[in-house]
């Protein structure tokens, strides 16, 4: 048990790990009657439990050089495949190979684990992230862990990681990122990245779609949502920034997406978002150079009422923003204010709760002018 | 491997377990002309095999005071959440508090585990239990183990753990054990419980059904069935009594639901059950004071016919009645007679064979005056 | 780690293993106007991605005598049974016993598992194996090892291992193996079986069907298919041969199957394969003796691109006929041309590439004359 249940050989050439993550969630939603009148009240107006996340996976190094993962999510009862590949690693001048269901490189917050990101949601522009598909990734460290770069090609595949057409269905993804400043192991760093990604389609068959829920899962509701639209190809930019000062960290990212479609040679959607955190207790925010995401939070002491010990503490607050009007396309125009409350009582536990200020303007298909929904929400986490 | 597959850190603060349990189930149904009549050919009329319960779960205690399960149920091709929960554990005064998909404290034979239950299934009241729902419960025990209580709040949610209203779906439950008496580490002891249940309702759009297959799960009919009732709110009451006195046992208990409904203030339905057991071999039925309710059954001797050992016999008859007709309401009344024979052959396995006679009675909307099924079933069951 | 997760007690009677596998597949197809005219494109005309396979497991023996295995297919979404049972061992005269969802013992290449099977897929006459269901069988190995055999009965049952009807729906199937040439620890050897089924059926209800996709998985076209037949019982018969010469080995099977139907008394279909397989490094296909099938291949070393090593390589080629045309019944007369290229990087890991002509005559009801797919496709897969 090292944060996870560990199997490792003497020699150390194999090494299995086995768990899962636990989130269950409540929410209570409270919109205005514009959005009251443009969705169903069994999408946005009420209140309820989930399971956001109940995952099991096995991981494992074997023969020292040959890594697999295979990681399965049990959420609202069918089997969606996340992590599910194998691959080589320490390979001259490559470093990583990997084939099969895995995360496009794109977006700092995409790429830091649902159990780490400091919200209960990624924000709003995640919607512009390609997520997980199935492909080949070539991935590396350079200088010490002071830069990363990763490339790969893969299907737009479904939940399960399963796709068959006649037709163009490819993407290429890449990121960079670097650490112009990194010192005390982490506690004090400024991050940059940069990702890029194109879809290949071709228009006659093929169709893209952006839509993000307010940044709650409960809800079904796409506040904002392009609908299909039928295109050649997708071009998406991405630049990252991320720093942590000790126990205070800021992060933000930019996102664009320019569809070449019929109607316009590009319809060109934005979004970006910005948050702070800061930890009460003192903890900071670890960074994973070998991915260049964040990672676990460790409290300094786990709350223990019994010896003392109130676990770690963290604030956060994020201001997010996605565009979807161009072009004739009215996805609307959204906007979250979130705060957050963390509590780690262990390394492995977290209990969070978030207050949601959602705003969509500018939605025409839906008859939406300017519209609020108000979202409260918790969260009780263990990972394995 | 302590009937389970275990891993413990050395200074036994981390304790992890995983395993799971298969349970293979064969049946055929001998319905008389009335049942047949009422029912399809493809519910009640016909024999077969199914995969009662196949799950898998990882568990553990970690950092001393913090616990988890993740259980899942993979029978017929989806995944079920079982016991899908977090807690904190060895907390002053309170005990443990757990968040989470889990079951209600309710009902002595729906809280002794399917793996370990007498018969197939559970008799006809189980009806009336919440079973498994999302919450939060307290539990701990007093006396040195000789008391046990536990009360939760809780969202009525679907086989994943989900649940999404603008209405009230709320209940609250709670459960008192105790035992008068105790010797010879269980080997003779009296139980009583009484647990407790609100469904708080409100009308316009909540209902409540109470239905029940007979007494074999390889048939989808339910011979008595309220059909849905709208409520305002439901309450549902339940003691308990057992007695174990070296092989032999007594067990029974007695359900009331009072459905506060328009047609009626209080619709009232109530049901019963009460079984007898005897080991030729023995050995006894186990009872867990932390759970107030029965434990593993160990034979002797294990089966084996090189060395010799033939595991533990076990014979059990069960009479239980539900009677589910009120205020013009006729979802009938139903008795089963039960005669089971279980065979362990070591301390993870067992071999089921039950016979049931299932009789219903004023089952008016379905035309049925007085009618029976012969029911015969066995299970092959391991758990690990 | 022994090519796998192990985990055993110090008097080794008690052994868990936990693992699993992934495969997962890329495939192009190239069909000709006549079979595009007959097949939607959606089925046949196009290229993509899926996991072939995606599961986990936990088997083990307890107690010494006793054994289980409990493994999962999460492959496209849902929960597919594999092999799920229990049973116990070292029997006098009777050999293991086991109840559950497991393989029917039918045929060389079907019960050798499809991780170490020569090619991506199984020869088209597989159409003809009864392939997994739950029952009960008895099996043993007699001679030291040089002969197997296996029976059991059976309820034919859907992938999650259920079956319910007031009909029969049973078969009885069992197979004979035995090694009249055997040398080298396996490294020579000559193998011959015979299998044979019998499917109890009644033909007021009670239908058959037979029907294989080309060698290639990613499609649901089935070239061949004879549609529902309702039949009063069928017979399989199924002679098998295998030849290992070090790293050079043959491989053939013919099945037959009769089916007593109204139109005919003995509607006759039948199939077969034969391949040949060479090792370009050196090494062997190893037989299992305990099961009379075909076990994992081990490279003499491993890939290390640094350290040199370059795993296995496998040369492969396989013919295979399908004939479902007899008493008005057209399913089609498909032969399939296979050549395959194995690579081994290391004993848990392949990467497979296949490339198949497929040729589908006479299917007279989608008017298909004489018609062709070229089939490319490629295999990832790990196993743990």
């Amino acid at each position: 048990w090292k944060e996870g249940i560990r199997f490792e050989s003497e020699d150390r050439k194999t090494e299995i790990k086995a768990g899962g993550v636990i989130q269950t969630d409540w929410a209570a939603f409270d919109p205005d009657e514009e959005v009251d009148a443009a969705f169903s009240d069994d999408d946005i107006d009420g209140h309820g439990v989930e399971f956001r996340r109940a995952r099991l996976f096995v991981e494992g190094t074997i023969y020292e050089n040959y890594e697999f993962k295979s990681e399965f999510e049990f959420a609202e009862g069918d089997v969606d495949f996340t992590d599910v590949w194998l691959g080589m690693k320490n390979i001259p001048y490559v470093g990583r190979i990997r084939v099969g269901h895995q995360k496009e490189p794109f977006s700092l917050e995409e790429l830091t684990s649902s159990k780490f990101i400091t919200f209960m949601e990624r924000g709003l522009p995640n919607a512009f992230s390609p997520g997980r598909n199935t492909g080949l990734t070539l991935s590396n460290q350079e200088l010490n862990g002071l830069m990363t770069w990763a490339m790969g090609a893969f299907y737009e595949t479904d939940d399960f990681g399963d796709s068959f057409a006649d037709f163009s269905d490819y993407q290429a993804t890449a990121r960079i990122t670097g650490l112009p400043w990194y010192c005390e192991d982490g506690r004090e760093l400024v991050h940059l990245g940069l990702s890029y990604s194109h879809k290949f389609r071709d228009s006659d068959e093929t169709t893209v779609r952006f839509s993000a829920r307010p940044e709650a899962h409960l809800t079904d509701a796409r506040l904002a949502d392009t609908g299909s639209i039928a295109t050649d190809g997708v071009d998406l930019f991405n630049p990252e920034f991320a720093m942590v000062y000790g126990p205070f960290s800021l992060q933000g990212e930019y996102f664009q997406a320019l569809v070449d479609s019929e109607a316009d040679d590009y319809t060109d959607f934005y979004g970006f978002y910005v948050f702070a955190s800061y930890f009460l207790t003192g903890e900071h925010r670890p960074y994973k150079t070998s991915s260049g995401a964040f990672d676990r939070v460790k409290p300094r002491q786990n709350f223990n009422p019994v010896k003392g010990g109130w676990g770690a503490w963290e604030l956060g607050v994020r201001y997010s923003r996605l565009d979807l009007n161009d072009a004739g396309i009215t996805g609307g125009r959204e906007q979250n204010y979130t705060f957050g409350l963390n509590w780690y009582p262990n390394p492995n536990m977290r209990v969070m709760f978030n207050y949601v200020l959602a705003q969509i303007e500018d939605r025409e298909d839906l008859g939406i002018d300017d519209a609020d929904v108000n979202i409260f929400e918790s969260r009780f986490q263990v990972d394995f």
